[in-house]
């Protein structure tokens, strides 16, 4: 995994995103440079590689990929309000409203020319499942945002939610990766559904490791999406075990906003340990981990070819098969 | 033209524009149902045809470059704050700006999603010139941006940056609907630079007719721009030609905003006579026809089968060959 990342960095390294008008192109190189884990473009490579494909066919897919992705946190950013983006100013702060809206457009744009940039036989295939990959992104980003009015979410529309804003892509760029190397469709079929349960298990960690994740290893401060009111998964859990007294205090909490969070953030962790909480979205965690590993062992190839994509999935997860 | 253009109103009569989640669809259905003139699908279909092509054949692609232009309609509305389009509310007024964002970005996504809809050997000479058409208008827009914090625009600059706001996506039109037609890679040359020029020189008239039209025909109050304090190709014209006392006068008033704007309407087209300012973009107008008319000429086919295309050019520009 580390050889395929520093390929990767590299591939980036040497591209060029700043062009004229520079108004327009600054922005879209910021972003692009911010770094980030760069796991869209690990993956559909690693994809490609597992099923005999080489980096060079795949090499401006890979910076199609992440350049899609890059263009959908510039716009949440901007949605969201959010100031800060690997702890750099987002786009929107750092120039304004209107340059987020246009780099981003330019960026998605510019994801479509990376992908078009090298003739391909499933050229149709690759870029109709990018497409419909794009337009599911946009429906999770909607529902999240519906999410937010409602106080009737179930863990269901949740979890359906974050397969359309995370897990799509992720198994979108396995896909994508694998159709490069002309996999059998079956196999194409195995990987995207290894994609959406890796992606369904990363975000629900995700959730997890806001509430008990170690600062250290996590990299953020712990309880943030419960200072920030968000709905996780663990907060739908929490309102599901718990009794209806303490269902009405949960959803008081998270409609309050004090100047000192840490009371809230203590009593909420509080509600989420007495309902076991913690257990059950672990729970929820596993099972995903095993339909992914289920998904991987059903593709046709020997272990060893496999090793990367299961290297990968250990890394992003923090376990072992 | 009319049999064209009410066939164009039937297929997207015919589509459905709304899915789940309906927030994010909702505003999209509005904004491709609010009408307009659908001069670029009627572009697309007619070098289509004239191509030997047919309406099956590109029904899709139609679909595909109107939902472009409208995408961008809808985020340039946001970036101008613009309260009406067609009349109507914009988007970003009806709902709100995420739902402007987001809805755009879908839009966008759906653009390509009806050019992969058909098979077809030059997909990727389509899908490339498509794309570059986006981030050209893109940039476009950049330009027109960055010239409202400028005071020292020429009219070179001008003209591309209407050029690629404007002429591109017309160009690009013809050129898709050639390319679905299989038309010879010279006469494909051709049909780009007709829409190059039938687009400035209809982004020229348009300025024209925003201080000198009929407000009957033009179908909006006329001295718009000037009370908008807009940069258009005649108030740069008119500083190129006046003296420095009239350039610093045009300037002055170009940075005020006052209360009755009939004064300074007045008093600019004024200013715009005395330097003669109608006439010469009416040369300029007439030297982009003329461009359009040698490039269709140009191209190797009897003149019967360039009428619809000669007339659809004499309607949009309000005159005969």
């Amino acid at each position: 995994m580390q050889k395929l990342l520093a390929t990767v960095q590299q591939i980036f390294d040497e591209e060029k995103f700043i062009f004229e008008p520079h108004e327009l192109y600054e922005p879209i190189d910021y972003t692009l440079r911010l770094g980030g884990k760069r796991i869209r473009p690990l993956l559909l490579m690693a994809a490609n590689q597992m099923f005999g494909g080489n980096d060079e066919q795949v090499r401006y897919a890979a910076i199609g990929i992440e350049t899609f992705h890059n263009f959908t946190l510039l716009h949440d950013d901007l949605m969201d309000k959010s100031p800060l983006r690997r702890g750099k100013p987002t786009v929107y702060r750092k120039w304004d409203e209107n340059t987020a809206i246009l780099s981003g457009d330019t960026m998605f744009a510019m994801a479509y020319q990376y992908f078009l940039r090298q003739p391909h036989e499933q050229l149709q295939q690759i870029l109709s499942c990018f497409t419909r990959t794009a337009i599911e992104v946009c429906e999770g980003q909607q529902y999240d945002m519906n999410f937010e009015k409602r106080d009737d979410v179930t863990l269901d529309e949740y979890t359906e939610m974050i397969r359309l804003k995370t897990a799509v892509l992720l198994a979108g760029a396995l896909k994508i990766g694998a159709l490069y190397a002309q996999a059998p469709a079956q196999d194409i079929e195995h990987i995207y559904q290894f994609g959406i349960h890796l992606g369904l298990a990363f975000q629900l960690q995700d959730d997890l490791l806001d509430a008990y994740g170690d600062v250290a290893v996590f990299g953020k401060q712990t309880g943030q999406d419960i200072r920030d009111n968000k709905k996780t998964y663990l907060y739908l859990q929490a309102l599901q075990s718990a009794t209806n007294e303490v269902k009405q205090e949960l959803k008081q909490i998270f409609e309050s906003t004090p100047q000192d969070s840490e009371p809230k953030v203590k009593r909420v962790l509080e509600i989420y340990d007495a309902a076991n909480t913690r257990q059950q979205v672990e729970k929820a965690i596993n099972s995903e981990f095993s339909a992914a590993q289920r998904s991987l062992d059903e593709i046709q190839l020997p272990e060893e070819k496999k090793a990367p994509l299961q290297n990968i999935m250990s890394t992003l997860l923090g376990r072992k098969k």
